[in-house]
């Protein structure tokens, strides 16, 4: 017990430099979808190389075709048959958007209190830099108190989770030996509220699609040609708004094909978690539409969706343009249930598009890659040693939940690897992850580095008995 | 006879010098609905201004709430009994759009040869800086052959008709007595065809809105939220795929009240200048919608329409977001016919969008001002007279037309200081105006001038008759 006391004095001694370093982190503007990124990705990761290396984690930093990946394993420990830990985070961060959305910079966090708590803001303070800080630190932490890890340890850092991890794969493939490990704890999830956290044992997969429609014709006047020519506005807000019918359910022609229903203990389960609500965290569902037959829970965490995430044609203002464009695009991603692979939802949306096509119109998409849904086991000995740890700290049980949320590397380990996987992590819905103004705050990354060390913990005591 | 010839041949004399001018005034970017553009328009007035004054045109620049007028007149001759001719051209331009869209700088014209075709390409190079340097150019050539103008002569050019015309029926109020006029030409419109003359007697009225749909929630996570929360770009392609039913009739309520049916002479006239075409110009209609009962002519002609110019919403790329935006934005004009008022239609509207709204989103909606449409009689001694003078220059008689373009001025002139109204003009479909690479051509400016010259002829000579 008193080492463990020890470790955690040890969290508490280093803190100021610790969330000193990750506001550094989250300094660099590492957006892994934009071209602009490239050179902040490639700072990111030589940064994280280099603290790894700090900690006695020796890393690499390994180039794949897209972004590179971190890579580090602590010192084989002769003789010693103990369990490999892998951690898994990724350094990359979503667009910052509309820049004039943010109150603050996205990209130059400092500490700001409010009512009490010690905020940070910037793109990625959440999602995920101080995810992946969390064990960074914790394991900081052991190492300095034991003069060694808790297991073998694996360290990975990915730069391009927010772009769909095109490159894993092949990645995982590659260094299918290094990467062998018991476990893999995946650290890029919510919790259930700010006082109780969670495992999610339940992850959607997700594909991404760019649709442009464009008419026989460029832009033209809208007052001469409107009556009659054909409008690309029109007929894309017509196939959008045909995506799902009056019962919420979405309308590509084998959209559900080999879609399980939800297993009744997995909904008993999460009827249990809440009552139908009208907000989930802060976020208000009103004017929202769910899928008939469903509880907002089951929609999120159980169901396959179509979400529009952007589109643009046309006048973007500021003035008024009496302008028919000659072509308007959409962005959407699909979230995908088990029994969903990508690439047939991906076709089978081309299709549904170009079968709601009129005559002379033209459309184009661009999309790539995906990943598939996961349900893990429940009854997983790290499972069981993580919900105790996470208990201890927090005072109350994990929550085991489902997330709308992919974690492409999930699927990659689970799949083939065949190692167990536990996600978990610290963020709330209030963190505005993928939203202007992104934040985070110092309480939660204390309790969440104190949350590997308690894990730990309970993955030693449990090999020891 | 003599002294016409000699007109024509002061035109060609001067038309590099013409040429060089007006290419000038369309390398001044007067933008009228871009706050940006104010400098320039009022460089452009001054320009005008200072050409009107040269030519014995004494101007003046009138400052207005928005944008100024440049007004001129000629020197009252003593004695002398004649009519009264107001010319009307506009000198702001539209915006440019996408400047990565145009193959040719927006405001760097040059004389470049194609296939035999001197063409110049800039905003505003049609629309309508060409037009309205036709009758300035006549004015010039018939003065410095006769010295003096053909008629008492009022040149009226205004700085704000790509936005409306939002401080034109407050100007005309204020100076009534000087617009006194017995006519006023409008050169703003049309040709029939590259070889064919028209004269318009039947213009749309113009509302243009912006409307903006916000979700009770700032930007989300779209795989968290998406399958439960509001997203505003599906509700607005819902109510914009919602305007039109499936006969092509825009379903907001009360849209056709007090709408006439196209009268049949109008019909059996439009019926007459083109079989059921699928090309107008070299504009496509396949894929386009038209109102189920009419021809192409008259849906573009003769009903009224809503037109989506714009929307904007979310990721505008290059990467991907998985955003669950805020909010979404659409830009939209309506195109009245005679029995519709701006503001019904506008209210209409509005009250349409608000009822299909979910409960807990809101909207925003921006516009003000706008247009009825007109209805000119065919009989007038000038629109006969003009009539013949196109006839002479083209060799063919013009054909009466109408156009779903606003020239709120027409209203203006016609309705409140009573004068005829003859809306002329030398632009084509293929001129791209309002879109990328607007062009025009110095030989059809050459026959525009010449035009306006061969219709003073004939005023002159129908006012001895």
């Amino acid at each position: 017990m008193s080492d463990r006391e020890d470790v955690l004095r040890e969290i508490d001694r280093n803190f100021d430099v610790a969330v000193n370093k990750l506001l550094e982190l989250i300094a660099i503007p590492s957006i892994s979808s934009e071209p602009s990124g490239e050179a902040d990705i490639a700072r990111a990761a030589e940064w994280l190389k280099a603290e790894l290396d700090a900690i006695g984690l020796p890393a690499k930093v390994v180039p794949t075709k897209g972004h590179p990946v971190v890579l580090a394993h602590s010192a084989a420990q002769l003789g010693l048959r103990r369990p490999c830990l892998l951690f898994y985070g990724h350094y990359d961060v979503q667009p910052v958007g509309d820049p004039a959305e943010w109150k603050h910079e996205p990209f130059e966090p400092r500490i700001v209190e409010e009512d009490g708590v010690h905020r940070f803001y910037g793109r990625g303070a959440s999602d995920s830099k101080s995810q992946l800080w969390t064990f960074v630190e914790a394991l900081r932490a052991w190492k300095s108190v034991h003069d060694d890890f808790p297991a073998d340890i694996t360290v990975l850092l990915e730069g391009e989770e927010e772009c769909g991890s095109p490159s894993l794969p092949e990645f995982i493939e590659a260094y299918r030996e290094e990467l062998e490990c018991d476990v893999a704890f995946i650290c890029d999830a919510e919790m259930w509220s700010p006082t109780q956290p969670a495992i999610t044992t339940q992850l959607k997969g997700l594909v991404h699609e760019k649709v442009t429609i464009s008419a026989p014709n460029p832009d033209l006047h809208s007052g001469h040609y409107g009556a009659v020519a054909a409008n690309p506005i029109r007929i894309l807000s017509s196939i959008l708004a045909g995506l799902h019918d009056e019962k919420g359910k979405v309308t590509i022609d084998g959209f559900y094909d080999g879609v399980s229903d939800i297993p009744e203990n997995v909904r008993a389960q999460w009827a249990e978690l809440a009552k139908e609500p009208t907000l989930i965290g802060d976020v208000d569902l009103t004017g929202g539409v769910t899928e008939e037959g469903y509880s907002s829970l089951e929609a999120m965490w159980g169901r396959p969706t179509v979400d529009i995430n952007g589109i643009t044609s046309g006048n973007q203002g500021p003035g008024e343009r009496s302008v028919l464009p000659g072509s308007a695009t959409s962005r959407l991603s699909f979230r995908l249930v088990p029994g969903q692979e990508p690439e047939t939802i991906r076709s089978r949306f081309r299709s549904h598009v170009e079968a709601s096509l009129p005559e002379g119109c033209r459309v184009e998409f661009e999309g790539a890659g995906g990943s598939s849904a996961v349900m893990l086991s429940q009854d997983s000995r790290f499972l069981k040693a993580s919900s105790r740890g996470l208990e201890e700290e927090w005072g109350m049980p994990p929550v085991l939940r489902g997330t709308g949320g992919a974690i492409p590397l999930v699927e990659q380990v689970n799949r083939r690897l065949g190692a167990e996987c536990v996600v978990i992590g610290f963020i709330l819905p209030s963190d505005a992850i993928h939203a202007p103004d992104e934040r985070y705050d110092t309480e939660r990354l204390r309790k969440g580095v104190r949350s590997w060390v308690r894990i730990f913990e309970e993955i030693q005591s449990h090999a020891e008995v």
